[in-house]
């Protein structure tokens, strides 16, 4: 019976004593003289399955002594139940069959290699213990999140990758053009002709797909964008790559509160959905990359997230009897530093930070009756600091033309995005999650590149 | 009571005579001397409510009467079932309250529109009844895409957006870059320097995640993409956008049959969720943009889909007894009219033609034994034509390398493709479905851009 490795392990009893067919790649190889195991691995599931061979029962013994780590094989063999061992369940081969071989060059041999090297090899790391987890936990997240709003009937929007809005102010953009590099068109005053470039005019890459979320959220009330986004940062940290994902919720009728319950929501679900379909990768994290990731998961789980603002959060930090490296002032942004004393010290909790200075945050966010703050929220917690930020949008198109021209937005290339408060305008909210940051949270993976299949980097892009 | 229109459709019943709060938009609005009547849409439901409001139960009724269409409102008042007329319920008003306006100059007056003048407008046009049903499916077809595959534990990848591969081979690309135009860094010999570029070489706008996706299989067996892909191609056709979206499956330990297996499994599964969880859209488009869509899509779901080999197809067509346009010849491409005469004339079914020859198909596809065709497979359906593209990949390593030569495919760029063959390769197989293609099967919607929410074409890069 054919089979795949999952199967088995989701129910070993079922193939009890069965001849079963297996494929995938040999992980680790041990021979004796008469005997030999074989741990086999499928990429259907985080777990290998041992494979027992021995040289009286099984054809061409000699040959699959040779068989090198990495190659792919074929066992055909029997389930053999084997309750009083750590593994309780192992193939007894009748036959092993090569498919593709792998040398002795091949990269990943079953020993200890540092992230840098597998970064080389990103082609072939999702075949180690820890990018597998990874990368099956990256899949799963993502799914829990098409899950959790699909299931509310938010609509998906597929916002434009491609844009010519420069006013969208969250970041330096890549430049994407047709023009002939050496052959530029040039108008009469000598500056670039784009009207000969593929749109006629300059192009980018999108920052963000909010603003085109706001126009479906005042049509379909509920939506949410998940979709990569770039940023052209010549920024090398651990936290930063030029090209990422981003959900972006938005929520029409909705004030920041409503915006709060939904990011708590969820954050909730998409931790508690991972912690229960990834159950072996989450405790491999737990075991040998973040000690204490599963306690922290379900601390969040069961923990109210508390509420802040950013004038009270800035007053716990100045009597806080710590010495910050970055001094903490009213009208700042929060350091790192400053987000971990919250949510660890402080608050031991996840922490909605709102009612932000006016002018730390961007030109869309909804002025407080104060004047001076805006109704904005990020969400710090415990390992990570800020995971999402959102706001309550100006709905009120005087307050966001006058923001606009304070803060050089230009109104030419967003006067659409304006008439969402010409016509039918009403209160709404949404916020912006950067999925590999979620997935840092999770995974207990310090390094963004490392939780990206192939990642884009300044002066990095391999594959 | 606070509610949606789409909770009150679930189950009018639960509410009878209970007084409800809505909030949503005026679609219509007429009113009389002592009464009037508004359509309410709240965004998360196809559907409209009847909000009927009268002189002597409304606060402030002559304010009612001013409201115009395309306006917020809230709408106090109390479910009434009106089981006798086609409308089996409405809203009797007690309070209605404006939001936000929407002055005479509100582009989506409730009269017929050009999809020319919408596209003009994208940014209002989901507030319409075609582009409401239209993008409220293309969410429910993603979502059903992700489920589709998740459900049998396909690992999801993201796979690279910016690329420095320019031998994918599918298409003209997109320029990536920051350099500033107007001062190009120059090398000795007068040419660009690219080292001086963001990611330190030449990049693109991805056109395919096949690739990457193979390397993935390689590990995790089945996984699939779905993400945005380009193609910097200046043609202004009804199906071709600069800017779209795509599935890309690939299996390991498979072969062009699994494929096949796969690619119908897929689509039935697509097609019946949608019909399923998108019922009033479904119905909309059967009555108003292609009739007989729901007989077409329930025909497809209950048929087996047919096999012929290209050759084969070839035959039949020079056997029919018709005047093509594009005379049919063994060794050549399919025009549409083929496509359409084998889908709706010949077979009327869906039909899959499989082992193309080998020259009008991409260096990965795998050889035949005949020396001469490749195992490619593309799926056609009544209607539309090619929906679907896949192959067996070329897993023997030899045979690999001597087609890139043959393509003048650029092997420094893609050695660590290679490496899927040098270590532990396995057949695999896989496809690309086009997501705006299929949307445009599944709605009858014609024109690409009316099933992208803003869309991107030559010279066309609005919002």
């Amino acid at each position: 019976m054919q089979l795949t490795i999952r199967k088995i392990y989701e129910d070993p009893k079922l193939y009890k004593d069965q001849e079963i067919i297996l494929q995938g790649w040999i992980r680790n190889h041990r021979d004796q003289k008469d005997f030999g195991f074989i741990n086999l691995n499928d990429g259907t599931f985080f777990e290998t399955i041992q494979v027992v061979y021995e040289r009286e029962n099984t054809d061409d013994f000699e040959a699959i002594t040779k068989l090198t780590v990495g190659s792919s094989i074929e066992v055909v063999g029997r389930l053999e139940l084997t309750p009083e061992r750590s593994q309780p369940f192992e193939i007894k081969a009748k036959k092993v069959t090569l498919i593709g071989g792998a040398d002795e060059t091949y990269p990943i041999q079953p020993k200890r290699h540092t992230r840098e090297f597998l970064r080389e090899v990103a082609h072939l790391r999702p075949r180690t213990n820890l990018f597998s987890a990874v990368f099956r936990v990256r899949s799963i997240a993502a799914y829990a999140i098409h899950k959790f709003f699909q299931e509310q009937h938010f609509v998906y929007v597929h916002t434009p990758i491609i844009t010519a809005n420069d006013g969208e102010g969250a970041g330096e953009m890549f430049k994407v053009t047709t023009l002939n590099m050496d052959k530029l068109p040039r108008k009469e005053d000598g500056t670039i002709d784009y009207s000969k470039d593929f749109f006629g005019k300059e192009a980018n890459l999108t920052v963000t797909g909010q603003l085109e979320g706001e126009a479906y959220a005042m049509a379909f009330r509920n939506i949410y964008t998940f979709g990569p986004t770039f940023r052209a940062e010549n920024s090398n940290t651990m936290t930063h790559a030029s090209e990422f994902w981003m959900i972006e919720p938005e929520i029409a009728f909705a004030d920041i509160f409503d915006n709060m319950a939904l990011i708590e929501d969820m954050v909730k679900y998409v931790v508690a959905y991972v912690l229960k379909e990834a159950k072996e990768e989450m405790e491999f994290f737990d075991k040998f990359v973040e000690k204490g990731l599963l306690q922290k998961l379900n601390d969040l789980l069961h923990s109210k997230f508390n509420r802040v603002t950013h004038e009270d959060a800035i007053n716990i930090l100045l009597n806080a009897n710590v010495k910050f490296e970055n001094k903490p002032a009213q009208g700042r942004d929060l350091a790192k530093e400053h987000e971990k004393f919250l949510t660890e010290k402080h608050f031991k909790s996840p922490v909605f930070v709102t009612d932000w200075p006016k002018d730390i945050k961007a030109f869309y966010m909804r002025l407080n009756d104060d004047g001076k703050t805006v109704a904005a929220v990020d969400l710090l917690v415990p390992g990570s600091g800020e995971l999402v930020g959102g706001s309550q949008r100006e709905e009120r198109i005087d307050l966001l033309l006058k923001r606009m021209e304070e803060m050089h937005v230009p109104l030419h290339d967003l006067d659409w995005y304006v008439d969402l408060r010409r016509y039918g305008g009403a209160k709404h909210a949404g916020f912006g999650l950067g999925f590999e940051r979620f997935l840092i949270y999770l995974t207990g993976v310090e390094n963004i590149r490392d939780v990206i299949p192939f990642p884009r980097t300044p002066k990095n892009i391999l594959f």
